[in-house]
């Protein structure tokens, strides 16, 4: 909307350059692979440092107001043509003063809100990506294993642009969720499992000719998808006034977005966008699914999976792909991980409701409970400056607080009505 | 976020001059008043033209990505120090060439989304205004009769601000909409009544001492609170590169949106900051509540009050304030208006999913399915570009459509499972 001319003169460029094993290092030419050949370990998108290096403040607030203003720092739209601009992205960071008081915070306090996503979650920032990318290298279905926001978020996309999705969900997931994803049209398969035997079931027929041309976004363009979640460290440091906060809290399923932000803070100082400063990285489960807390607690680097109970269903991956990697940036920051029960996770809904205005689903809920039981155990520091990652909405979890809340009174609709009920 | 001045040297000037009697023209001084004393009309905000006209562009351009951008042309918020900014507004206009195919249009079409607000519905820009001007005007209690949305927005809002708070809903409200205001704590009113029984209990209460310190948003400060509807044009022209669209479909509850819009397009035409052009305004509304289509239909100026049915609730105002203003503008400007039965209604809610990955609430499929209807009566033009407003958010009405949208299968985790079911 503002007349700026971009400086990059080449924008259709892509800044990666490879894919490199997390595990060994091996790398591979871009494209839609996501495991080593050589140790099976998982891909990562590597970037020309170049490239990387040649990207401005100016020309990313000269972008569009959605992830797409950090395309010079993605791996796939480059060329606004190619790409699938939902709109996603540049979701509020709120200054949450009456949270902070109620926690005991002296330094700010906020909360980065993304349920302000078209559907109203963070899963439209990797989904993005992946649809763009996916594009890109020549797929004409979509798909993915979901545990529902991400079920959500493909199925819309693939409506906006007119390409056939799948979509795998748990049978057993919440019905706003299931009814959200039926509606955008597309296929969706109920699958009697858990999340983790949808996923195994999905890495199946990722590898069968019946799927040879359907991109996978968690599975065979996973590489790409996960770099869209790098974008919630981005936006945080440009709404900060371009510099990083000292302490981030975030919620973990796989434990990708933890290490995405880690990622992106690092490479926005690697390239001096931002001033390098020591901050420390918190990592948020539910003790219903904890396997990565539980690692940390344990002093163990390698995560013993686990069969997922609890309300907090969109962080129910029992056995997550990147908690190695998350257990990395936790402890290689001085941060640390904690989990809590679903009555402390309904309770941190209704204090971030109460306070900030903001209506979290589970995972939101269970953010601000860690961020409380960090705080009094000490391991958070109350004087440092700190972002919680809001990832979804409540209304897609409205059972979780269904009989918790309730309105103050019934009344008949006269002035004698409000008396009766002690409000007049 | 960006580092250009605001060329305005006195941010904190309101341009609002007085209130002004829409129904004879008596004009007031600004304050807590919402009719007029000698013919009890409705009463307006009127502005100074000369501080309507210094606002330009590059100042808006300038300001926060919020409705506060507009804040040179509403009644209170001009210096930030006292605005409510909770993130509302700017939200995407959304470029919809898939609907535009199955309709027929051969125009462009957009679809303005105001799912993307905080809480999700339009009404997160009246109550930011509202309660804004509240603050301004010394009230310590924010209060409003609702059919769902309104509540949301307001209770979100108090909470945020940590105001007091006191909504008031008909009983029969969807369950989502009650929970997520009472999540947001306040005091929370359901009362066993219609909507207008509601609002006329809201009417008596601010009458009473024991609501003196309370702003009803839609009562004794409805006409700062109807402000800030403006907002969804002002987003339209400026996202369509300063420029008016030759055609608007919105829904209609009160009829005070519509008339909105149509202000806003005038104001700006008016100042300069777009070119004057022909637009013609239409407008949407349920079969189970069409007071002002029907009067439109009828050709009459009055319109005569209903007993709301049906599923499109947030529309079930029987006894709507602004109608005749809505038939005004939609007469002067050659446009029409069309009702549309639940069925319709479902469809036009699964088409926008289908088409553009856009989940609306119930007042969203009336307002495409209004659009459809005109265009196959002929009434609205298929050559001319048009902008849908999507007023709301479809997780908030799924019992709606729940019945209606399903899996397509239910499997076993397996390739077998997926064999079974026809898929592989």
């Amino acid at each position: 909307m503002t007349s700026t001319i971009h400086r990059n003169a080449s924008p259709a460029a892509t800044p990666a350059s490879a894919l490199i094993c997390r595990n060994c290092g091996a790398d591979y030419p871009l494209g839609a692979q996501h495991a080593c050949l050589a140790c099976f370990g998982p891909l990562e998108i590597g970037y020309d440092a170049g490239r990387l290096g040649s990207v401005t403040r100016q020309d990313i607030e000269a972008g569009p107001h959605s992830i797409w203003r950090y395309a010079g720092l993605l791996p796939a739209g480059q060329d606004p043509a190619t790409r699938v601009d939902s709109g996603t992205g540049m979701t509020p960071l709120i200054r949450a003063d009456r949270l902070a008081d109620r926690l005991g915070f002296t330094a700010p306090l906020w909360v980065k809100d993304d349920s302000a996503n078209p559907t109203h979650s963070f899963k439209d920032r990797v989904v993005s990506v992946a649809i763009t990318a996916a594009r890109e290298l020549g797929f004409r279905r979509i798909a993915c294993a979901s545990t529902g926001n991400l079920a959500n978020s493909v199925a819309a996309h693939a409506a906006r642009i007119g390409m056939e999705s799948i979509v795998f969900v748990p049978s057993d997931l919440e019905p706003a969720k299931i009814t959200q994803t039926a509606v955008y049209g597309g296929t969706l398969v109920a699958v009697e499992g858990s999340y983790d035997d949808v996923n195994r079931l999905c890495s199946e027929l990722a590898e069968t000719d019946e799927f040879e041309s359907t991109a996978f976004v968690n599975v065979n363009v996973r590489p790409y998808y996960a770099e869209g979640s790098k974008t919630l460290g981005y936006e945080v440091a440009e709404q900060l006034g371009w510099r990083l906060p000292q302490q981030v809290v975030a919620p973990m399923a796989s434990g990708s977005l933890l290490t995405k932000v880690h990622k992106a803070f690092k490479e926005l100082a690697g390239i001096g966008l931002v001033e390098s400063r020591d901050y420390r990285m918190y990592g948020a489960q539910s003790a219903g699914c904890s396997p990565i807390a539980t690692a940390f607690e344990h002093g163990l680097d390698t995560v013993v999976p686990v069969k997922p109970t609890g309300i907090a269903k969109s962080l129910n991956i029992g056995n997550p792909a990147d908690g190695p990697y998350a257990l990395d940036a936790v402890r290689g920051t001085g941060g640390a991980m904690a989990h809590v029960d679903d009555e402390e996770i309904r309770a941190g809904i209704e204090l971030l409701a109460r306070t900030t205005g903001v209506f979290a689903e589970t995972a939101g809920g269970v953010t601000v409970a860690v961020c409380k039981k960090l705080l009094e155990s000490g391991r958070l520091d109350p004087s440092r400056e700190t972002v919680l990652y809001n990832t979804g909405d409540g209304l897609k979890t409205l059972d979780a607080i269904a009989g918790r809340v309730a309105p103050t009174a019934v009344i008949a609709p006269t002035l004698k009505g409000m008396r009766a009920a002690g409000l007049l």
